[in-house]
């Protein structure tokens, strides 16, 4: 595939609704608001606005899907699938992103400034679901004066929230494109979730989430994210990333870094505490272990459905295992909603949905022209 | 199978040596004297000394791996395996248990005192490797009186223990049956074991190793433990034993312990802090990911072997995978081992060497009556 050219000069946005008097009911029973959502658009809606797609991000992701910042050099984090000519053609397709509530990409999420105390929220941000954070996103959708999106696609949690809309607002979704993901967490995801919340909150600088303005609890945040990592690649593509190469000539016979693969997990965690807040990722992994669809939970609208579901999984994916997708599959079936299924053979694990461009470009083009051209049909 | 009777008061027991001047030399160039090593024996050693089994164990092992202390209830660690008429049958074998050099119960470790300033050594403690600890322990084989040992057993580490006896001392060993292992730790393997050295060494109690006589990092040993469990299971395992089972009626919306899975995790490593060294965690970790017997090291004696093997490896174990088990058959083939190879369909996961009882008694039984009937016949 040739390389297609990316966004320049992509900006974020914020949208900033609930306000007084108009606080969001919460799942938790709580409510929240003002609430600000971060977001991106590229692409231009057209005159129907039938042509609006909405990409939702994975526990780490924000609102900068695509593009290039003015003046930077890392694009967004699923620029090679959104852009001119891309699985997501931003020639023909209005895309949004926008960065989930209870993170802190520019969204509110608990490191932001309480209203009443005019402190960071900090713990006293209230518990957040999957389902919370598609309402938020909702609002934004409303406010961008769109009634139907033409899609909703994301990997991971993204997958997560994608199966949220169509459970929640199944009438106002054309399509839906889950990646990588599943109805629930098993008690395996929930356990690594666990462990890397454990780690953060053993760590004695989160001081029970009350470290703004002080340090991060960097080290319990860093373990964390490499238990993370570990979890994202395959056996075999750490196999073929790292093998057992040493950083010098020998062992070293010291607690150091003797092989590759540890001078890469110890990188990506001290990378992530700069861009990441710790209790931002409290909340997010705790919404992703609640989530839970199964059992025709997806099907609480009711209602007559005329999504149409691509399903894509990866074989080397052991985090979100290819049967955890099946089984989205056997739900939608069993409902009769159109649903096409797809297991990419990748070796690189769960980290595919950012990886295997080729595959899933065919796939995703395909499939949304496909939509598009149904309701010129219509 | 009947429930088998267990050993009564058995005791454990010391053995030192490499005292002054007689120091053990160490694979990293340094030298360790005097050591001590815990062990214990089950069954009665025979006058031709021919029945004696070595039994190897795993990170968090130690010698005791069967009957009952004096007044106790809690068995040995392999005590469903060793005992009257038993697969290790003490019965008829005389069975040998030694807690590994580095550990910390109650072999020479990095707990124990540095003979030269009286205080406990810390990292000041030499990096030993597997090797390392097998020439710690045929001294104790020798001390024992015994020039060959009938059999070499264990799983996971312990594994690594028997490749490493038949790799260092084959005209020592009539039989090896290496469970759960690999001649070698892949990057996913090793990746895991830095993440939990990362979270001990990331909890500020750590003291860069110097925390005797103050608190344990409990909190970085714990997470590490932590981890350690969630690869010890298998996703079906899990799945059956906790499914998403809560501790209370519905969710807490707060950062409590909403899963079973997480009481569970939170509960192993709690309790795993209270009988495990952290620095003999990190130390034992280090010495599996140095170990490496891949690429026909497996022969460095280079003699004619006779020693005979029983693989063992369990399908739903992707700590090591049984692909690893497949690789050390495959080398002792190449040079016309007498190799069986036995993969159990068990769902347990990694832990399926402690809890595969059934299954293994009868191939380890008949493996070693096979063996013992040889030399017999010799």
């Amino acid at each position: 595939m040739k390389e297609k050219d990316s966004l320049r000069e992509v900006k974020l946005e914020y949208f900033a609704f609930a306000d007084k008097g108009k606080k969001m009911p919460l799942d938790s029973g709580q409510e929240l608001g003002p609430i600000t959502l971060a977001y991106e658009t590229y692409g231009q809606l057209n005159k129907e606005k039938s042509n609006a797609i909405l990409i939702v991000h994975a526990l780490s992701g924000d609102a900068h899907a695509a593009g290039f910042y003015k003046g930077e050099t890392k694009p967004g984090w699923w620029d090679n699938m959104i852009g001119p000519g891309k699985a997501f053609d931003t020639d023909k397709y209005f895309v949004i992103c926008s960065n989930v509530m209870g993170g802190c990409r520019g969204s509110t999420g608990p490191s932001s400034d309480n209203p009443e105390t005019g402190k960071p929220f900090a713990l006293d941000f209230p518990m957040i679901t999957i389902k919370d954070m598609v309402r938020a996103q909702k609002n934004l959708v409303d406010y961008l004066g769109i009634d139907k999106l033409l899609s909703v696609a994301g990997g991971s949690m993204g997958g997560m929230l994608v199966l949220q809309w169509f459970a929640s607002f199944p009438e106002c979704i054309r399509s839906a494109v889950p990646i990588a993901t599943a109805l629930k967490h098993s008690p395996q995801q929930i356990a690594f979730d666990e462990v890397g919340r454990q780690a953060v909150m053993a760590d004695p600088d989160w001081l029970g989430g009350n470290y703004y303005g002080k340090a991060q609890p960097q080290r319990g945040l860093a373990v964390a994210r490499m238990i993370g990592h570990i979890t994202y690649m395959s056996d075999k593509s750490m196999e073929k990333k790292f093998s057992r190469k040493l950083k010098e000539e020998k062992y070293t016979f010291k607690f150091r870094t003797d092989f590759e693969v540890e001078g890469y997990l110890r990188y990506q965690g001290d990378n992530f505490v700069k861009r990441f807040d710790a209790n931002s990722y409290l909340y997010i992994t705790k919404a992703m272990d609640y989530f839970d669809l199964s059992e025709g939970k997806l099907f609480l609208g009711n209602k007559k459905y005329d999504t149409r579901f691509l399903v894509i999984a990866f074989k080397s994916d052991w985090l979100y295992p290819s049967y955890q997708s099946q089984e989205i599959v056997r739900q939608l079936k069993s409902k009769h909603v159109d649903v096409t299924y797809c297991e990419i053979p990748s070796t690189y694990g769960h980290d595919a949905f950012l990886l295997e461009v080729d595959e899933q470009t065919r796939l995703v083009k395909h499939f949304l022209l496909k939509t598009y051209n149904s309701i010129k049909n219509d």
